[in-house]
């Protein structure tokens, strides 16, 4: 048994593990995919306060490192529920159970999928949602992206570092990130941009053969050749399965300013939780409060 | 005039800064004393997420450096007040006046004193509040610490490298500060501390000859010869004299999550505001928070 379980090991829960291990006390990361989160899937980032220019996998690897120093436990888990037996958390993943005495939810959230009919099957078969991941598969060529804010901006340049040309679609009529990563897309040769655009089909089975937009003004219909798509167009909790012990707003959790669920010993921070800026650092802020919480609650 | 002003150039600070040079904001920063803030005083910062170990110096030069890159403009000045005349801010600083759209304070604490009549006169003629700056002086002597928090412990162990002994004494009965650095500090051969101790007098006028305190239990009374003291019980704030403007919490700026204060416009951000946990990466938190909420203000 640990005295705390972390689930998820981007920024929010590793900050987390560091604050809980230099209290003292014995952690447990279960992480579904990989460390880092969704930040270890860009590749540029800028604004961590500290550091210029790194790129997402290198900050998460730095985070890992540290704490991985001070002796942190992992596993490869997806968790499925969380049980409360007395004072004792039970933790059940895909392979195993753990136990803790406190549990800290930080499992970010998931990509957003277009919710077409047939998008669940063309998944790495042309529709991608990573460019940092499966970009590079397109090098060269021509890419399609759909998307309008920062983490779409970021794979827009991305991708016109090294394919040919990128076709960009967003859903309003304009983009929602930062300005100085608009200002940069807009300044790219080969990026086209295409606004007011809305994905009414995938074409193929089995593999992407086509894209069919409705201009959402118009109504104006256009069908695009390609074998790729990378949809960026955000993300989504994945809490339910925690509803029996805290509080979900559009399925976010619900936390007070301390990181505290409704539950007794059961904390939930980063993107996971319902809050308004969603950053690195902002993230990190959350797991430093969230573990102090928790070390609280168990001395 | 700027987008916004920046008062203070700390952690919290510096990250608004970058926050809003990044949406293409004008930022001025108002430093009264150097950048950093409280941080640059840390011997040994070990908590910052993705930075295994770190002098808070070094730390606050990284911040520095990235905002420097972006063009934030900035003076020494230590702010006297603020005015709002319609929608433009001006801030009166020890030398000159400046005016901006969006006004972010972020002016930290200052060092709490024992209150002592006759200590103001001693202050830097052996009563010091920073083992950072002024320990260095007592290289090879005994020095005498009053502290029982994180920064006092840190200080223990500074001063514990490179003089012959700590005499360190806490007012209750034991420390507060981190279990990691307690234990250090209890390791450490040359620190001896002493618990329920209450300084009641410094010996001495134009400068320090020593020390006499109380025990709070025995009422037992020591007297030390010394001429040197660390006194690192704390911090204040120093709002009073935004008080036209803001809302007050024991000296501490009341804001919303996102670090808005009762004025359009005026945000705090950091250990300025009220909030439970106050450490850096807390403090780059509210920065980002407030500069988003602010550009938002702006446009």
């Amino acid at each position: 048994m640990h005295d705390i379980i972390v689930i998820g090991g981007g920024p929010s829960g590793m900050t987390a593990a560091l604050y809980a291990l230099r209290a003292n006390k014995t952690v447990l990361i279960l992480e579904k995919e990989n460390f880092g989160g969704q930040i270890a899937n860009s590749p540029k980032v800028e604004n961590y306060p500290t550091i210029k220019e790194i790129s997402g996998l290198e900050l998460s690897d730095k985070m890992f490192e540290q704490i991985s120093d001070l002796g942190v436990d992992f596993e490869l888990e997806d968790v499925e529920n969380i049980q409360k037996n007395g004072e004792i958390f039970q933790v059940k993943g895909n392979y195993n159970t753990y136990e803790a005495k406190a549990v800290i939810i930080a499992n970010g959230v998931k990509h957003r999928t277009m919710g077409l009919p047939n998008e669940e099957d063309l998944i790495g078969k042309g529709v991608y949602y990573c460019a940092t991941c499966d970009g590079p598969l397109f090098k060269g060529k021509e890419v399609y992206l759909i998307g309008d804010a920062n983490t779409a901006l970021q794979y827009a340049l991305l991708l016109a570092g090294y394919c040919t040309k990128v076709h960009m679609f967003t859903l309003f009529s304009g983009f929602f990130g930062e300005k100085v990563l608009q200002d940069r897309v807009n300044a790219k040769e080969n990026i086209e941009v295409m606004n007011n655009m809305n994905l009414v089909e995938y074409k193929g089975s089995g593999k992407l053969e086509g894209l069919v937009f409705q201009n959402t003004q118009t109504k104006e219909v256009f069908e695009y050749k390609t074998d790729n798509v990378f949809v960026s167009i955000g993300q989504l909790p994945d809490n339910d399965k925690f509803s029996n012990l805290v509080d979900l707003d559009k399925g976010f959790i619900v936390t007070d300013e301390d990181m505290k669920t409704k539950t007794p010993g059961l904390f939930a921070c980063g993107d996971t939780r319902k809050k308004a800026v969603k950053q690195v650092v902002t993230a990190c802020n959350d797991g430093a409060v969230a573990a102090m919480s928790a070390v609280k609650y168990l001395g």
